[in-house]
């Protein structure tokens, strides 16, 4: 077996991409920038990021809730969908998301803006089923596991991750059978995954097989050595939690097929876009048309959730025929605001910098 | 406005992809090849390629037939819906999929094998619609025109392809409004596409929004200057129509996440993938596990319907630990194979190739 380079171990000075990181790129879904004008993401415009292979459902799967509780659990389905179930929208980006505009480039899923998408799942609280196994006094965290085993930075591994018992807990912290008012597809994790909203996407653990709680801090691969804020592959590093605060907007005009670049008519434009973060309600989202040197305030509408993120516009009049760099940026209630340059790290994590969308302005025809 | 880079001006012979590339395979999905163990692609994981943006639905859309007809059409999606429908299982290949495969390697979407999918779609026929129409004696052609508008090659554009009078009328050839039984979604031209089973992605043209009968061949940006297999850029080249035969597997065995590199116990293991071709039913799939030196015959099942891949296995017994290229390969009932070697031309269409898959088999732990 080759030992593989991890997230946290290869770097690229330049700025092309790799057939590696092509690979990836083909197989996982970004959300196309214009799908920003839907409150619910289609389903097939979330984004999507597997780790490994989707695994396919064995047919008597169960879910086990087991560990530090009085009475293990082992659940159908069925018995799962019989349950008082809950709804809610929520906004979910990849932690990666992001990744691609660093320099020097972390290795891994290539991703630029795309990685998000709000979807409405269906499910039971997991709260319910953790009180139903009766947590015991020494439980620190809750481990969630995926059927979906792959190998990754030379380590064989099904996919998990933990949550302290507070964050799993919460009121709004669902196992979800549903996307969008359907069953839950394959690719985002049937039959059962892990919603968790406010963070990241590699806390939602898919294709989920195992609730198991826990007496000491889980210590895997995707917590300890994945998902962390490294400067340097010696450092501990903090581990990535929430969504850092971010906006973007629905790429205004016409696209050019091959490179993407925009135009736009002489005229006003209403620019629309969405802005979340994990921390809190969107607060403001700011625009700029000359690459930021200079903002105005946009629109931001209510939340349709706390757990999903705003809508906001913004009426772009240019004065002349031209080329201008757009700019979004939020900030949320907590105070945290989008930086205009990219903070670095090794994993390539929470990227947040502002979007740029280049356009150029013609003459009416 | 700049004047872009066109699919058959371009090329590049270095490995690595350019960032405008990237941003195509961003937002443009590819199906992760374990999904070939589905007979029909789920919603989310069929292949999409969108030329430009995804065009929102107009309130008041309706679509319209005319031209060269005796009584011109208005019909609203109510209306569609009102007729007799079919259904039926079509696999749909872009035209560009094995692109990033060839060298030098032309400047599109970079496309290794995903591009590709087979869906249950819902709809009318057409060639209903054009006896209704009353197609007139000096027709020569049926011109379709998506609601989708963009740039491409310099030239501003609404997506719009043409088939022959004899193609259109065809029995097999759909106005589809629901895949895999749901709505038709955004992202695969809702609120109507045409599909014609057999051809390449290209022809069946999403946000279909006029049916136009034509008495000269049309010939605009994609009918004439794309999708032709050209080998320099003065040649007129052949047109790009129906699939090429090809056979894909999914990858056994566990993946690395970074490398995708796969890793395969030491144990008889049955291999499976779908194949299929635009110009008749599969007659023979061929697997390598020496990269091609020596072939032994998969099993190939029934296609459940014409216009749908049909499901291949083979049992693959590895005599001992190591590394191994397997390879598959199709060949149709019209005498077709795929080609070992990639066949080039300056668009990077219809590269059907052997897929390459290497694996390293390990002993039992």
């Amino acid at each position: 077996m080759t030992t593989a380079p991890t997230p946290a171990a290869t770097l690229s000075d330049r700025e092309d991409i790799t057939v590696a990181e092509l690979q990836l790129a083909a197989r996982n879904h970004g959300m196309p920038l214009e799908a920003l004008r839907y409150a619910v993401t289609p389903v097939g415009l979330h984004y999507l990021l597997i780790h490994y292979d989707i695994p396919p459902v064995p047919v008597d799967w169960s879910l086990t809730v087991g560990g530090r509780v009085s009475r293990e659990l082992s659940l159908s389905l069925e018995a799962l969908r019989a349950r008082p179930g809950v709804r809610a929208p929520v906004t979910m980006e990849c932690a990666g998301n992001g990744r691609a505009r660093l320099a020097p480039r972390p290795i891994s899923q290539p991703w630029l803006l795309e990685a998000v998408g709000t979807a409405e799942w269906g499910g039971i609280p997991l709260r319910a089923l953790l009180e139903e196994a009766g947590v015991l006094d020494d439980a620190v965290e809750v481990l969630f596991t995926g059927a979906d085993r792959g190998i990754e930075g030379g380590v064989e591994q099904r996919y998990e991750r933990s949550l302290s018992l507070a964050d799993a807990l919460r009121d709004d912290v669902l196992l979800a059978f549903e996307m969008n008012g359907g069953p839950l597809p394959p690719q985002h994790g049937a039959p059962l995954r892990l919603v968790a909203p406010g963070w990241y996407g590699m806390a939602h653990v898919k294709w989920l097989r195992a609730v198991t709680v826990i007496d000491t801090p889980f210590t895997g691969y995707q917590q300890d050595r994945s998902y962390r804020l490294r400067r340097a592959p010696e450092d501990e590093g903090e581990p990535v939690t929430r969504m850092a605060p971010r906006a973007l907007m629905v790429p205004p005009g016409l696209a050019d097929f091959a490179s993407r670049e925009r135009t736009v008519e002489l005229a006003p434009c209403l620019l629309e876009g969405r802005a979340w973060s994990g921390w809190g309600p969107i607060a403001a989202v700011r625009v700029s048309s000359d690459g930021g040197a200079t903002w105005a305030d946009a629109v931001v509408e209510d939340h349709p959730a706390a757990s999903a993120w705003a809508r906001w516009t913004y009426r772009f009049a240019p004065p002349a025929p031209g080329d201008y760099v757009l700019c979004c940026r939020a900030r949320d209630a907590c105070g945290n605001e989008q930086p205009v340059e990219a903070e670095w790290n090794l994993g390539g994590y929470a990227n947040n910098a502002v979007q740029r969308v280049a356009v150029t302005v013609r003459p009416p025809a």
